[in-house]
């Protein structure tokens, strides 16, 4: 076999490894832990599905791909719970080594290629990251909402905490921040999320 | 929340459901069963990574989305294994019932965008559609394989059951095929795979 098909395949074989890595977001139904692939298909979909509501024009193909790779690095880096101030911390240089390590078993193009997507994801500075950013923080809110805030409770986050993440939904989409909002009005009045 | 939102929010949430629709595929190591989300993420990845292999050229972003939602209808379907000659009988009936419950969900323009590419998938007339059917078959290969034939000897399924099936991806592009067929031969010289 050539070896950039070589590389490919065993890069391909690799990723299938994040099937594995879980999250603190627990399905619908109140069922087991969500992983990181079964989050990153979800909201591809979900990317596709509201591109509309984006604030600005994106090449949704784009944003896509940048959802389904953005956690790619947490195979070797762990995934670190949107809420967790310590693991935030040591975030960024345990990616940034996992990015080299995992995206260099690509060819040298390709390795290139996912590398500014992952990082271009992580800077924010594009319609399209802000947008994939309003998807990261939307999919899981609605599973959470649909379990009662149970992921919320099991962690003793706080509504606070919660509005300021959600920031990251406005930059993408205003009128997802709205049932954002909405949402988390919601399950404060219920109870199911402390302010 | 207006209607339209409100329908894509709760198709958002229905297909969190695919990610408990077990195949019998496991995953590499010898891992558990992998689920319909997991296999389709891991496919469009696999498709945007190889996509200089199909046979003619495709629109990539299309071939994505097809491979993210192509098992969707299996939330009520169910998953038919590629070597059940029973439940392939039926398969299309449960699939085309499916379909009209669940992108039913939808905005009708989405809903009959989204029937209309799974339809393409299923009719496997165009470039996209044999690409995705090219990984299809060569996602779940890559992890049996890795896993020594283990899917393979729990059905009893035969060699030439499996280039049988294996057609599809020489449509999709000869070069996946070439090497499909040196994982393949690789696995009856190990005795891997019954001749």
């Amino acid at each position: 076999m050539d070896q950039r098909l070589e590389k490919q395949l065993a890069f391909a074989l690799e990723i299938d490894k994040e099937k594995n890595v879980l999250r603190q977001t627990h399905l619908s139904g109140h069922g087991r832990r969500e992983n990181d692939a079964e989050h990153a298909w979800h909201m591809a979909i979900m990317a596709y599905l509201l591109r509309e509501y984006a604030n600005e024009a994106v090449d949704i193909g784009k944003v896509m791909l940048m959802c389904l790779i953005h956690d790619i690095v947490e195979i070797q880096a762990g995934d670190t719970y949107a809420y967790d101030s310590q693991g935030l911390e040591t975030q960024k240089a345990r990616e940034d080594a996992a990015k080299e390590s995992l995206y260099g078993m690509l060819p040298e193009d390709q390795k290139r290629e996912l590398i500014a997507l992952f990082d271009e994801f992580e800077e924010r500075e594009t319609a399209e990251a802000r947008f994939a950013h309003a998807m990261d923080n939307l999919q899981p809110l609605l599973l959470n909402h649909s379990n009662q805030g149970g992921d919320w409770k099991a962690h003793g986050v706080k509504a606070a905490q919660v509005y300021r993440r959600q920031e990251g939904t406005r930059l993408g989409s205003e009128r997802l921040y709205e049932i954002t909002d909405r949402i988390l009005k919601e399950n404060i009045r219920r109870g199911t999320l402390e302010e």
